[in-house]
């Protein structure tokens, strides 16, 4: 894939870069994972939802019907804010969460990956802050740094993000003169911490933006992916106006539609389908009518629950095997979703311990990724959505070897060796993080 | 659709917006659009395709098989950069215009929309200087704008980008100390003036931005749709490492599956990739692999014959209509893709008579579109492309209708009387362009 920039003498363009872009560059890391996707590596670093259990041959019947019969409208281009008739079936999707809100107000977009660009590029001018959780989704920084936000980390316990510690941020940052732009909160089965919002929580956190006139982004990818229940009210049904909601059809249909969506107070709701009509001039018809003929002839939320079955088996074998091989480690419980998220020994350096893991033939995400300020380095994030669970137990105890190996190195020399000598202990601290890869997120 | 912002009253997050975001709002032309796009008015706006030729009962085939044998891949996350297998099949088309790269050179993109805002994102600052014909893609200008770029225009002739000129136009931007970062052109069957750069132009253009150091964006939608002929050399195939081309299959195949590309200079496709996976982490599986059996299991290219001769027919019959009804227009004579530029008579103001137009049920694009400096109030954008030809002489006539009522004004009182007094005489001059709707462009 790509390799490193390598200056003026091999970019004959690299003078005329806009300076937003002189950040963007091919970290280390995703090198890496170009080798972490050799099939003999058990990858827990990636996020891809496990499709086996999709009903193929429906799917396959019903858009060949959409094909034959309304080719020619699904070939074509649509409206840049959406159909009608896809924004509608997104408002049943949402009844779940407890949202009620008017068609005109949803925007469909390429993946809700698209949604939060959009959404970035009309509140944030360079220098801008958004708080969010630490740690926080490695996309979403990423769009935050492609648009020069300054993100500031808000502390989360088991119960997610803790509303004293949001209130005393909001209350410091504006001491300090800044502008907090947004907050932005992944409140279900968090990525990569893998906690859940209490509902007791949420409208306190909802209340405390609203004093602080903080607009509330509100991504919620896995929502309808909980082991052992139907999603809690969303932070968006206790104040539609106070809340941006994204959605995507990526976990609990299928992302290689790329439709996902927002849900935006009346007023912003029109700036972004001029943002996104700028961007790509309308999201995929094919996508959007493909999906919609799969919720209106297939139980769609059966096929919700046989996902949220195969992840609790998953998220089980993860669970007994980090009990099994990793009892010098601690990690959350994830009661729904893809990720735990794993606390090494005192010591260990998960970045540093990357490569030597992935020689071992398995990966993961260091915790460096999900921070802007450069902690996380004594965190991995662990996923069980892909693999077997017997792959994840394997995985786990390759793993296992890796972080025996390594505290054995710290007790003999104090600290663990760093595989590149010139290389500074942590990335981070500089306002750079790594960049993802579409397979970490 | 969208009604203009009314401000703090009604927008409670009216004061949080990004600088950039203060110039997106709904024109006037939007809501007309919404009028226009009744059944019974006779659209000469529009740039949609004319899809009525496509083998819908193969293309519903081959999806069904794609879904039934490879659905776990096509509804899965892919690389952020596009399939290998979608690339390759890009070089395929691209020979066409006898560009020779490297597949890694390519970037597959949601239409050439999002090629088009990434490279903006990459390259401009704001105020720096874009450098675009006269006229420009409404779609180009309204991404330069999100940018805060300044566009500058150069001017055409029936052979295109006037050599002399642009040379001229970047001299004088050099003497005043601009920065210019990019000229953006359409050399083929251009959108909207409809000429096409002759071949003997094109490496004297590519001749005059290497001297210049300015890095040319070249944009080719409609390349494989020429009348009479296969595609002149692209300005690619004179120096690619001066160019990055965009391409689509929207027009060539179909819109609906957001599928376009760039091919860049080798570090500047490192960029690109980057920027699209923080804006949409990648592409649509489904529609890649889709297009690509399309590509494989059908006579594609003869299908794009069968398209050049439905839009010949059109193109004839929209001439023919011209010359019997508007003698007191001129217009340029397309050898390829959508659109004629028309010249209306002294004293006629395209954006003033559209709303008479449209209630005389007839529509087009006022050439202000088109400009970022206030021209082109006597323009218009004429399109052949989606009527049929029967409509397309209807429309030209319930025009001619409404031309003829302005003239008489005119020759009563001096200049057509504008329906909204408080407006001034044009928009533009202070910035400010039409949005295009996604069915304008």
């Amino acid at each position: 894939m790509s390799t490193p920039s390598h200056g003026t003498r091999l970019d004959p363009w690299f003078d005329s870069y806009a300076e937003r872009a002189h950040g963007m560059r091919s970290s280390e890391i995703r090198a890496l994972f170009a080798v972490a996707s050799r099939p003999e590596v058990v990858s827990l670093a990636g996020g891809m939802p496990n499709l086996s259990s999709l009903p193929m041959d429906h799917i396959a019947e019903i858009s060949a019907r959409l094909l034959r019969d309304r080719g020619t409208r699904a070939l074509q281009y649509g409206s840049g804010q959406g159909e009608v008739e896809t924004r509608e079936a997104i408002l049943d999707v949402m009844q779940y969460d407890s949202i009620r809100v008017h068609p005109d107000d949803v925007v469909v977009t390429t993946g809700s990956q698209q949604a939060l660009d959009l959404v970035t590029e009309i509140f944030i001018d360079p220098g801008d802050v958004i708080v969010a959780e630490a740690p926080s989704y490695v996309g979403a920084l990423g769009v935050f740094r492609a648009y020069q936000a300054d993100v500031v980390h808000t502390p989360m316990d088991d119960d997610g993000l803790i509303p004293e510690e949001l209130d005393a941020t909001l209350t410091r940052l504006k001491s300090e003169g800044r502008r907090v732009k947004l907050l932005y909160t992944v409140p279900n089965y968090h990525n990569p911490a893998g906690v859940t919002l209490s509902l007791e929580r949420r409208p306190q956190i909802v209340e405390i933006c609203r004093k602080h006139h903080v607009l509330i982004l509100e991504d919620n990818p896995y929502g309808l992916l909980g082991f052992h229940s139907d999603p809690m009210p969303a932070l968006k049904s206790f104040d539609p106006d106070g809340v941006i909601y994204l959605g995507s059809f990526s976990k609990m249909f299928g992302p290689g539609y790329r439709i996902g969506w927002a849900a935006a107070p009346h007023a912003v709701r029109e700036k972004l389908v001029l943002a996104s009509e700028s961007a790509i001039l309308c999201p995929s018809q094919l996508g959007q009518l493909s999906i919609v003929e799969y919720l209106n002839t297939w139980d769609w939320y059966g096929q919700v629950k046989q996902y949220r079955g195969e992840y609790r088996t998953r998220a089980e074998a993860m669970m007994s095997a980090l009990s099994e091989y990793l009892p010098m480690c601690e990690w959350t419980k994830p009661e729904g979703g893809f990720y735990t998220w794993v606390t090494l020994p005192d010591g260990l350096d998960a970045k540093a311990m990357l490569p030597r893991a992935v020689k071992n033939l398995v990966a993961y995400v260091s915790g460096t990724a999900f921070y802007t300020d450069g902690q996380g380095g004594d965190h991995m994030r662990l996923s069980f959505c892909y693999p077997t669970p017997e792959a994840i137990r394997e995985g786990v105890r390759r793993l296992s070897q890796v972080v025996r190996s390594e505290l054995e190195t710290v007790e003999l020399f104090g600290t663990n060796i760093r595989p590149d000598a010139e290389a500074p202990p942590r990335e981070g601290g500089n306002g750079r993080i790594d960049t993802p890869t579409p397979d970490q997120v």
